[in-house]
């Protein structure tokens, strides 16, 4: 715009909007949400046609979530069919819910019809059998019985997230007919990136790449480009493992099929997506000793999927405490081993919480497994030798100097070192052992991890003291 | 197989491997991994061709993971330009070096060559500056000032992960003329999912997804299919940021264009893919206090990554030990003081690093702002209280009878719920207030959190055990 020519801009993301809905740190903005807010006390129709309407759909999901609870279910009645339904993907469960609760069933049906089927059954899932039938009913037969098939597979299983509108051609098919049916077919999903190739019965034969069709001669036939190599997923996978598939191969697209190998549907990589961040985010909120909660819970829901971890820890907390009070009398005669103790337990817990956090993500990426596993279990456990050294001389240092004593700085020294080898070893060998025997090594290490580096560091540093002063 | 027709096996990704490398535990079976070195060892060329060099680029790199060090520098020799250096991409940074740096520069030079230019910059960067001079110095002249444009772009940024290699038409080309020039163009981008217009200087103009050309008569003009809102990312861009906008716009590849506007590369989903992998991978990592570290890192770098946070941890250890200190005396008459001060104080941490891990991954989601923070705040106020009064009568009931005192059991409830409530409040307004500031919450907030459960958990315990036995 300037004669200098230096200031051209690049178009950000946002500017594709009618308008930067984005505040800089990526919040909606403030000036907007009250904009929008006003529109819908005013059922202003034509501010929120022209600037909510024509929002992509995750930046109205962004926009509805920053809304009121009263203004969101106002502003998708006020839209009625101008308001894309795909936005409720994008939203939290809880308000999802509550909008699609509000509206009648009718308006979400004709809205369903609209949507690309794995969008439809992700919001369809959640509701109650009930409601979720009287919707069913009064779709069109074919999109009914897709769906329902869709939603027939078990919950988190490719069936479930995949999208039942594909592209399919038969092998003997060439490229120039291919072509041509793309052309002249009305009903193709909304964006594809490859074509299946599928025999009489439905049976998947192969996939086609579409830079591989453009760049082929119209009379080529498509077997002779299709590949093989198609890495189909069972629609009763579970989506974790097709993630893991779509990583490994680097898939944009992967063909589900059923247990007969008929193509039933396509998994796409924006769901794979969304799957790899839900498993990264589980994995952090199980070490973090918290549930499958979202940020829409309320106080009651929060607190219920805390207790049970809490509560767990309570056991262990005691256990360590039965341990303080089984030398309650060398307490009683020196103080200092009181204040000096939760120093012990508490670098040993930190320790070896640092070692089960590289074992359990490290598990979670394969990059763990009985090739190196021995291998891992002696570093962590040179480290923990090492590390224990380096702070039991520290700690051992400045407790000998803070309590004037050299026989509690060389006590608290060798307590550090056993605890620190101790939460290695446990920090290894615990999410192992989960792992080895089923359980999830995320969601229950963290309270054994923790109860043997108190148990360990409360019994060392303790009963060491006890030896050492009752034989000098 | 069978004649039921019961027994038909759907293929597993595996099978499209010559073999079935992997064992159920998704490791590297044990047979076919001594197969391959027995065949390494003895220099078996038609094995490892055959079964080696026809594996997948990430089953070849899982391989070399498994594979002792000098049979994987063997392997890479024996292959020669059988091996394919993509696999490089697949293993530990630690373990490439160690492979690249055994290789003659030629060797690397014509393998990069054959590369895509994005996984040949990934193997350069890490390379010391004489070595990828000289590599680099072998290339041919365009693919020379490709890869040192790209290198030239900061570490992380989304130049640095760009491919160079891409498909760009100019607006007034019809459908027909496109589909002709990728029919006789021997030299595009081994696969990709949109073409881009430009104009004569390379500005970018617009984007074209390969089913809208599919679906499109060949007389239709390319600007007339062509999608303005193409979220361009700017070269500059953190790779972070580039995935959010992937991620928001559910995009597969998007064009990366200079500061003028110019496109210079593209961007595609699989490497955001393994971005968005390294950043939930990375915010976990920093919560369990440990640092950029990888399993194949030495004892030595594993213990340096983790002293600076423990480091930190015994400053606020030795601070939370002063704080007993100050109640010695009290200590010194009721040892069961000692016994029980840890159950206060580990519990209230436990509580805090609950909310300090939804409040930190509520952050790196967005999902967490200004529209909702202070509901948050509210919200975990309100379960840290209701949780300090659950757990409060429940270890006051427990210590009261196990110390036969009521006046033990009523202090630590009091002090339960005096420390579940601060650990709410400093778990989440910690993460809060470090993010506000710049700082990562990831990093840092933990030792706060634990800082304060601790110091707050003993002063209200053993504060209030002083203040109530001297005035009864």
């Amino acid at each position: 715009m300037t004669e200098t020519g230096e200031d051209i801009r690049v178009r950000s993301p946002a500017d594709d909007s009618p308008e930067d809905i984005y505040a800089e740190d990526g919040s909606i903005r403030t000036d907007f949400r009250a904009l929008v807010g006003a529109a819908i006390a005013d059922r202003d129709l034509l501010f929120l046609r022209q600037h909510v309407a024509r929002l992509h759909e995750s930046e109205l999901g962004d926009l509805i979530e920053a809304l009121q609870p009263d203004q969101r279910i106002a502003l998708v009645r006020l839209l009625g069919d101008d308001f894309d339904m795909t936005a409720l993907t994008e939203v939290d469960e809880a308000i999802r819910l509550q909008i699609v609760e509000h509206l009648p069933n009718a308006q979400i049906a004709a809205a369903i019809g609209e949507l690309d089927s794995d969008d439809a059954v992700y919001i369809l899932e959640d509701l109650d059998h009930e409601d979720r039938e009287e919707i069913l009913a009064q779709l069109p037969f074919t999109e009914r019985v897709r769906l329902r098939r869709a939603l027939d597979y078990p919950e988190s299983s490719a069936g479930r997230r995949m999208q039942t509108e594909f592209v399919a051609v038969p092998p003997f098919w060439t490229v120039g007919q291919t072509i041509d049916y793309m052309r002249d077919e009305a009903d193709l999903p909304e964006s594809f990136s490859q074509i299946f190739v599928i025999d009489p019965t439905f049976k998947l034969l192969g996939t086609v790449d579409l830079d591989r069709i453009l760049r082929t001669k119209r009379l080529e036939k498509i077997e002779a480009i299709m590949r093989e190599t198609s890495h189909p997923i069972p629609a009763e996978m579970d989506q974790e493992e097709a993630a893991q598939v779509f990583e490994q191969y680097d898939l944009l697209s992967a063909a589900v099929v059923d247990e007969n190998g008929r193509l039933v549907g396509v998994l796409t990589i924006d769901d794979v997506v969304d799957v790899i961040q839900e498993e990264a985010e589980e994995d952090l909120m199980r070490l973090g000793g918290v549930g499958d909660e979202e940020l829409s819970d309320s106080v009651r829901e929060a607190s219920r999927s805390r207790i049970p971890w809490l509560l767990v820890n309570l056991l262990t907390a005691f256990l360590a405490a039965s341990v303080i009070s089984l030398f309650e009398a060398t307490i009683e005669e020196i103080v200092a081993l009181a204040i000096l103790m939760p120093i012990v337990a508490g670098m040993g817990g930190n320790a070896g919480s640092q070692t089960m956090t590289v074992t359990v993500r490290a598990l979670a990426t394969r990059d763990l497994d009985i090739h190196n596993a021995w291998r891992v279990v002696r570093r962590e456990a040179g480290v923990g030798l090492l590390n224990g050294v380096v702070f039991g001389m520290l700690i051992g240092v400045i407790a000998g100097f803070w309590f004037q004593d050299v026989n509690i700085g060389g006590i608290i020294a060798t307590a550090m070192l056993i605890n620190m080898f101790a939460a290695a070893v446990g920090g290894i060998l615990i999410p192992l052992l989960l792992d080895k025997v089923g359980a999830d090594p995320a969601v229950s290490s963290a309270v054994f991890v923790t109860a043997v580096t108190d148990i360990t560091g409360f019994f060392a540093f303790l009963g060491l003291a006890t030896w050492w002063f009752s034989v000098h």
